[in-house]
């Protein structure tokens, strides 16, 4: 296989032109195939059909407590859950706040109270423009969030261990800047898991502002696609326990992708402090959650290892697809030079770079021949990747064929606009 | 029945002798009686049982639009709860937002969001000091959410018609007054339904503040105790469009209190630019609401005749409860001259005033025998009832029994404290 830009300009005209043919039958398929968001598919939920029957008349309403969890009342939710969430993040169960279906939720909400009364500070509102770091590419929910609310955002590029480090503990001296945003494993999109190195470095930061919090998305904590081969993230809260930093950090998982995506459970950790400041503000905002959502997933989840026999049930749907786009980059992409990808062990997505300046070409190309992908750029802070060249694939959502399917559409889409661009850069040089 | 205010000295005495004998003998009995919140009893949340059934693997997940309930999306909820609430507030569906399990959340959302980002302006946090009329007696939780954010509260009294309008048009003319609480119908705690002329003039405000808000918290909608006499409330939104003030309220209301409190669902209305304004920040906020939840509601409740039928089922559990609570205090009270109660036609609650100065004294006394009421104060801005008059009572959680045996106890600590009260002004008169 020639590298595409070791080839002579006719060899590109050549291989062009037989790509547009390809592109062409593609298009003539009249596909209609969607990986633009980490959505579990259908066979997925079904997983979790039998949570249905755990809560109604015959079975009761009462936790392990003896609480009515159909009434009013239980503010940072049930004991049992407590006690699984805290396996999960590492935490212990009084650190632990579950909450409704939605962790992001909960993320907007802190951010929120930040804004409005601080973190034991001056509300963030009134300490002038602010900022955050956002480590790139990343989750574009986050990125919003932020750009909601204002913050200024600064991308800072992640190793292949992590973010860079040495850039942020520079950052960290400006007390202007109040947080950054991690997912520390199986990352979105790049299914980076942090480094033990990395994990360490987050911990023993000396943030100038008091009030500075890392946002610990930990959304693919038990998300690994392939059963004795996981990623191990090591324990943020106890490395900032070490290094005297408890308050650092605010964690964050779901059961999105453990159960339903719209009608899990989402729980919040951190340190006592932090715990009571969250609840000096729930107690204002609800009387409490969803229990008997909550109580579903206690009857369903008795130990961590139901959960984690369960989690091998969506691994074994969801490798085949990962699988599937993997062998199509690889048999389609390998040696040509003009795309990188990554081999996930877990989460959500692959996240391939493109030839610089050709990603919102390759959207726009997919596009045409009936594929969405997620928008070029949202993995970037006001979506706005310089390189133009980053593209999220979410594998999950669509059938084994359809995935296959879409990953030929892709590669196809990425070497049509990979020589297209080296055409023109070779036209634009022979004007010279 | 001689009032107290006429008794001579000693026919105190003889009385309070009495009442103190009365009084020992129920704090002999060791009750342990809670009438403090409007939960709904365990034979309420029965009335709701076949829910459950509703959403299973064999009745599927989606809705009337195909929508698969269990995954992502549907930010502002499902069409037919939509249609259903749309019935329930008088808009139309397109103006309802249907959200998770509470509608104080939803409340404390927006006026969040107020602060942060403002209605149509500068947030309110940049705006200086402001103001919130709160009408009084009124729901403990409203004032708790203005003064958490910092707003100072104006409190209003209430008129057997509604709020005092005469004061409150006063008022909105200052650019800094933001917003009002009201509980239109079957009010919290007194049980006012808003006469049509004070909602005309609601509607018709003209405040200073373009970014004034009407926080319209329709909780008792539908919450009749009587199946063929409850109030009936104008349609404020309609009123607020006649008078050319479409964006000036927004309403919320839920089935807390239909079908369970914790595990209900809550929604909110506003005008379509005021609904545009909520979306846009909900969209950072959640991927959407649990619809699951939302497709159990669906299919119990098809109409909203469906609705009314299940609220005449929590009428006949609750009318016998507060005639416990009327039967008593006529029977013990009347003619004394020492209190005033209401008799609501629905909602959850009681209004009792009693003798100026005894409120917290009544509480006392009730602890003291084992009844939990309402913080006194709770009903007031800053937990301050200047008169030390209010009490609420809420007899929905109790049995019939209890709810007897409650209000005697409350009736025997209102006279004890009256004349407790009588005695000591009488004592310090006499020294002069």
């Amino acid at each position: 296989m020639t590298e595409y830009t070791a080839m002579s300009q006719s060899e590109l005209m050549d291989a062009f032109v037989a790509v547009k043919q390809d592109y062409a039958r593609l298009v003539a398929q009249g596909l209609q195939l969607d990986m633009s968001r980490g959505k579990p598919g259908p066979d997925q939920m079904d997983l979790s059909r039998d949570i249905f029957e755990l809560v109604s008349t015959p079975m009761g309403f009462k936790n392990k407590d003896g609480i009515d969890c159909r009434n009013y009342g239980g503010l940072d939710g049930l004991t049992e859950l407590k006690n699984l969430f805290s396996q999960i993040l590492g935490v212990s169960a009084q650190q632990i706040i579950v909450g409704g279906n939605s962790s992001l939720n909960m993320m907007f909400d802190t951010i929120s109270q930040a804004m409005t009364h601080g973190f034991g500070s001056e509300p963030w509102m009134k300490q002038g423009e602010i900022s955050f770091i956002c480590p790139v590419p990343g989750y574009d929910r986050h990125f919003a969030i932020t750009e909601y609310f204002g913050i200024h955002m600064i991308p800072v590029s992640n190793t292949p261990e992590g973010p860079d480090m040495d850039v942020i503990e520079e950052l960290v001296k400006d007390e202007k800047v109040k947080g950054m945003w991690c997912v520390p494993k199986y990352s979105n999109p790049e299914g980076i898991t942090y480094s033990d190195n990395v994990v360490r470095r987050i911990a023993r930061l000396k943030p100038a502002a008091k009030d500075f919090r890392v946002m610990w998305d930990n959304a693919y904590a038990i998300h690994d696609l392939y059963d004795d081969d996981g990623d191990a993230l090591l324990n943020l809260y106890d490395e900032c326990v070490k290094a005297g930093n408890p308050d650092l950090a605010i964690m964050f998982t779901s059961t999105s992708k453990i159960t339903f995506p719209g009608a899990g459970v989402a729980a919040e950790a951190a340190s006592p402090n932090n715990v009571e400041m969250l609840k000096g503000r729930m107690k204002f905002q609800t009387i409490g959650p969803d229990k008997l959502n909550q109580l579903r997933h206690a009857r369903m989840f008795r130990t961590l290892a139901d959960v984690k026999a369960h989690m091998r049930k969506h691994a074994a749907i969801l490798r085949p697809k990962f699988a599937a786009v993997q062998m199509c980059l690889e048999k389609e992409l390998t040696g040509l030079g003009i795309a990188e990808w990554n081999e996930p062990k877990g989460g959500y997505f692959i996240s391939l770079n493109v030839m610089n300046g050709c990603a919102k070409r390759v959207e726009e190309l997919c596009a045409g021949a009936g594929l969405i992908l997620t928008k070029v750029g949202a993995t970037y802070p006001y979506e706005l990747d310089e390189n133009d060249s980053n593209i999220r694939i979410a594998p999950s959502y669509p059938s084994v064929e359809e995935v296959a399917g879409a990953s030929r559409v892709l590669c196809t889409a990425v070497k049509y606009a990979a020589l297209e661009k080296l055409l023109e850069q070779n036209g634009e040089n022979a004007k010279y």
